[in-house]
């Protein structure tokens, strides 16, 4: 390790360390895998605690000083004597957590780069204009507790987007799971930067999408990010014996549900009033062969990219619920799970990712994220920039979630001469 | 405690102790009891062996001799000296299990009822032409591992309706719970009953509908048990990111079962193939707000007293589940969970019970149970009399199950001077 002092390598001649990237994503892979060999590092588990755990040590190891927020999120600087901490940060970033099986690459690809692109510049002594800080966002999926984004609205200071006792799906409190992480509830308002100290934030991601594999390109230049509005739905009808209670005096919410079930899917698919519509999870109360069902929550997800639709598609689907429920005589609630607006990445990184990955001739293409990120809301203290690398397959969110070793590597230099450029 | 030498009461007097019936109602009430007042007493759980080991200690504290056979099933005889094992045996009982945030008395009121006419037969030192046994049947209501009416079949000899290996819903083996509650799968087979050992078969149960109630009569005589067919459906279909994944591109297996779930409704509620149909368990994989579903399984409970019926709704769910999955481009199989044929309760017995009831003075109605019981598995070896006393509101296999208590004390009444008669 040298210090600035030390001349270093014209910018068009660094390189990060592929191999050692590669490396620690599969040691990553790793930590929580299960059975079927997808990821379960759900936020605050165990597994995502080891996960965590790692990433520090790594940290630690390559001469870096990691510290933990408030909010769980982990960041990452330059030691003391080669830090600048008089300078605004460039923050770059991504998670660790997963959904339940998901893949190996969303997430920790971004954070592993970025710790990659810390450990590079250190290691050839360049000098910035601004002071680089890795950051690992707290529970960017909401997989069990439903606050996705958690780590990025707290640092970004949107307190009031976030409950102040948080629960899991199952009422479990959020407090115990993320002191453990090395946060703290009741001082989650530490975790939000000071206006003007954050430069810029850049988010290096697998696609999650089949468009870069489509059209053969390495690198995707995101012009703006999916809006999304994540509805929880609880339907309540009459328990009884599924035996004994006859058909016409039942009120069974599960059939309720499967009809609402079908009416959001028909919301994107055949009416068209938002891009994509989804019920991803359905809980069934008390979920036993012979018991009519007394409860079913269910949680409506709506995606698009223009405001005034996914507000007209969340009436809609509101309406839907209710009428369905008052048709059979069930009771239904629905409450806000999350909200996140669109947002527009800043034209001057999308043009410095652009020119970083033509002069490392990769080809690309600027295009929107169909998925949200950390970026989205970070957009509201800092311009943000966000490159894409194709996703095998198009998939993501399940085990088979995989990206090209060259690619992964393309992505990384790409993010890093967009960092030197700025 | 007297012996048979010593005379006693005329039958007419003979009665069971109400007090001592209702507070071992109210005491197995609260083993397994959860938050919400519902009993989660499920077959080889942790509550189900306190109830279990409860049962055995009220049993030994009464001067009678308790014992576990293979399939886990709790038999009650009277103690050496008074006991007459070259006699025919009586059955009297029921189950100890509870489905799934359950009532307290689905199950616990008939072998509570069975332990105290066994202890007021030793008390009053009555001589009688059979043996009577009090029986626990092991997992009759199938909550977690589904195979309801697990150790009736067992007793009954039904070994080939039983997998080798039972495992739950997630896979896990019944061989390690079922040995830690005395049974042992390796010698299942030693539960059964030798052909002509049974007598005939008692069992007092509470109604799990609304028919007495509604009709003013405090005693049921049952006249046949349903028939049930339970189907398990597995739909397969492509998970995905429910943010990237367009909604042409998807094979969404959720929005496919729901379909499946509205048209097995349909099955009774509408096209009246069977009495009724329900779905009353649905698990979701991995069940992610952001995930688009992977798989989904599905259990199908069908029932009719006809059994040509009953095989004709089975036929229409294999073809409708069959027929949705190829429609949305998802892969369906379906499997046998369980079946037990419809059962005719013994004339002879059922005229035993009414006069019982008549003498008594308590109004009583012949009626067919909606529910399956463990007597149907019996009635294969054994003629059965069944008793049914009101369900307050109808309900069953929910915390509000309930019947007053004179109800109670009337069935335990009927249910001995039944069992004098014979």
């Amino acid at each position: 390790m040298t210090t600035g002092s030390i001349a270093h390598p014209p910018r068009e001649k660094m390189a990060i360390d592929g191999a050692r990237l590669l490396d620690r994503i599969e040691r990553f892979a790793a930590i929580g895998r299960n059975a079927t060999g997808g990821l379960d590092r759900v936020a605050f588990g165990d597994d995502d605690l080891r996960a965590r755990a790692e990433f520090l040590r790594e940290a630690a190891a390559a001469g870096l000083a990691g510290s933990v927020d408030a909010a769980g999120n982990i960041l990452v600087r330059r030691p003391p004597g080669l830090a600048r901490p008089d300078l605004p940060a460039l923050l770059v970033g991504s998670h660790l957590d997963t959904v339940v099986n998901g893949g190996r690459l969303d997430g920790a690809y971004g954070v592993l780069v970025a710790l990659e692109i810390l450990q590079t510049v250190v290691e050839h002594g360049v000098e910035l204009s601004y002071e680089p800080v890795a950051v690992v966002f707290a529970n960017e999926e909401g997989a069990r507790f439903p606050q996705p984004f958690w780590g990025s609205r707290a640092l970004a200071g949107h307190l009031d987007e976030l409950p102040a006792e948080p629960c899991d799906h199952d009422g479990a409190p959020l407090r115990g799971p993320l002191a453990r992480a090395g946060g703290d509830l009741d001082r989650l308002a530490t975790a939000a930067w000071p206006p003007g100290s954050v430069a810029a934030y850049l988010e290096l991601h697998v696609e999650q999408g089949p468009v870069l594999e489509a059209g053969g390109e390495r690198i995707g230049v995101v012009s703006d990010i999916t809006g999304r509005t994540l509805l929880i739905a609880v339907v309540r009808g009459g328990a009884g014996h599924a035996g004994t209670t006859p058909m016409d005096l039942r009120c069974d919410p599960l059939a309720a549900a499967c009809r609402m079930v079908l009416a959001i899917e028909s919301l994107s698919r055949e009416q068209r009033l938002c891009r994509v519509s989804t019920v991803g999870r359905l809980d069934v109360r008390p979920n036993s062969p012979n018991t009519i069902a007394r409860d079913v929550t269910l949680t409506i997800d709506l995606r698009d990219g223009d405001p005034a639709r996914l507000a007209g598609a969340e009436q809609a689907a509101r309406d839907l619920v209710a009428s369905i429920a008052a048709e059979r005589g069930a009771e239904a609630e629905v409450s806000v799970g999350t909200r996140s607006g669109p947002a527009h990445a800043d034209a001057g990184l999308m043009a410095a990712i652009a020119e970083s990955a033509a002069e490392l001739g990769h080809a690309h293409r600027t295009m929107p994220s169909g998925a949200g990120h950390d970026a989205q809301i970070i957009s509201s203290i800092a311009p943000f920039g966000m490159i894409f690398v194709p996703s095998v397959g198009g998939v993501s969110h399940v085990p088979e979630e995989d990206t090209a070793d060259a690619d992964l590597i393309a992505g990384a230099e790409v993010l890093l001469h967009t960092a030197l450029r700025l």
